[in-house]
């Protein structure tokens, strides 16, 4: 099931893409797609409103395509967890999850115009696997169980100002946490649909050229891992966003250093998972 | 004017506490204490209800105290940000903020439990003066601008496991997010009553021995600096906190290092605002 929420920002109704490819309108059974939502077994209810057929068809031409999940109450990322990544950027291969995190009001739809910081001269694309939560994750206790604390998956744009990430502080949120530094989306896979989380090929191209072309195989530390890991240190609650780390092809690793600039287009895909595009603008 | 959230945690019920020591009921005129209230003008209708005599009396006997403001979209910290703080622990005067951030999930009240995480043997504390936003602060061009996006004050307990803070990776969030590691409270303090926010001691006594006796002029960047500087690279919204940072006296700069144990008692204080305590026990 692909579920997602369509309307301008902060007045988006929720829906469903069904396998026929048919948009489904689910505020007839949530107002919304968020924490509350995930912790009631409203995945559970959506589905069966879909095999059952209740739910109405909607019209969603013009609608913009909102983040899939309302008002997450974190978004927790993990660093340097792609081999060819830790390279590229000079750092050693981490021998834990190195984990930060950003400001949750920087999650915005997969197609809004993402800003460039005022005094920004560094501002940086990663495309990331994320995964949402869909059951509280607290001191797990193995990988089984935090398969099934997933929600579902979605694509993140972790977007990073390199300067203020890594030259203002030794620690990274200030530069991961700016103004619309988090595109999310299109949709809220749920795992039934993604048959192997560490099988999934990652894309990223700017202005059309091909810059980050991965897959999660390469991932340091799997997605069960992160989350049995994560709930080991802090409470993972339904609606929480984690960021997986990036593959190779940052623009921090790459000849030249070509960071955004206004204008600039990127676009994103993960395999099932849909695709984003964003234009950056000054901010 | 202080507000204050009563009730068991997750119900609490808005209030205020008046200059004469009364106890009045906030539910009449907003469910909650949160960002949509400080971001619609809720604090002068509370003053103007307090002022009106339009609030009735609360019968409080009982209740637990909350933290005072529901849901924190993010919670920022500031590290070393007490030249003997910094000296203590050994890290240079930073030239600018050290920004890191909590789980928003980690707030608790000022008097509940806070949990020692299994297999910690390096729970911290951390008496801090909080900031709660009250106005949305992007790209502020002054510290009077700063000043006047502040809702009120609260003290902090920033509790940190040291060891997942500073073993486990170079980003400090990890051991700053762990359940209940954030006591907030008792109250919301308007700036009205906070004279100068640069004038303030703190206090924290474990097991009634006094480890932290400093002073808010002690700050390196004080608090219209520091919001000034973060609404420069992040959005503030309303009912977001921000931790100002520690004076000396934490146990990683005692001499035994004297970390928090299980049936342990931390009380902290700040002038004007209240005071907090709370039993440690184990996860």
């Amino acid at each position: 099931m692909k579920l997602l929420r369509l309307g301008d920002k902060g007045r988006e109704r929720p829906a469903v893409l069904d396998r026929s490819g048919r948009l489904l309108d689910l505020s007839f059974l949530t107002p919304d797609i968020d924490g509350n939502f995930l912790a009631s077994g409203g995945l559970e209810r959506a589905l069966g409103a879909v095999e059952a057929g209740a739910l109405p068809e909607l019209d969603a031409r013009n609608l913009r395509i909102g983040a899939p999940v309302a008002r997450p109450g974190k978004v927790v990322c993990v660093g340097l967890n792609y081999r060819d990544h830790a390279t590229e950027t000079g750092a050693a291969i981490p021998e834990r999850p190195v984990v930060f995190m950003k400001d949750p009001g920087t999650v915005v739809g997969p197609y809004d115009v993402v800003l460039i910081p005022r005094h920004s001269a560094r501002t940086d694309w990663e495309v990331e696997l994320a995964v949402v939560i869909g059951k509280r994750a607290r001191y797990l206790e193995n990988a089984a169980q935090a398969l099934a604390c997933i929600g579902g998956y979605a694509i993140s744009n972790d977007v990073s100002e390199r300067e203020f990430q890594l030259d203002f502080s030794p620690q990274w949120d200030l530069g991961k946490s700016c103004e619309t530094f988090n595109p999310l989306g299109p949709w809220l896979v749920t795992p039934d649909e993604v048959a192997d989380p560490q099988a999934l090929g990652l894309n990223l191209s700017v202005n059309g050229l091909v810059r980050q072309h991965g897959t999660t195989k390469n991932m340091i530390f799997p997605v069960a891992y992160l989350i049995h890991y994560l709930s080991q240190y802090m409470v993972l609650e339904p609606g929480d966003v984690i960021n997986t780390g990036t593959p190779a092809g940052v623009a921090l690793g790459l000849p030249g250093r070509p960071y955004l600039r206004p204008g600039d287009t990127v676009e994103l895909s993960i395999d099932g998972l849909g695709s984003q595009r964003q234009a950056f603008a000054a901010a």
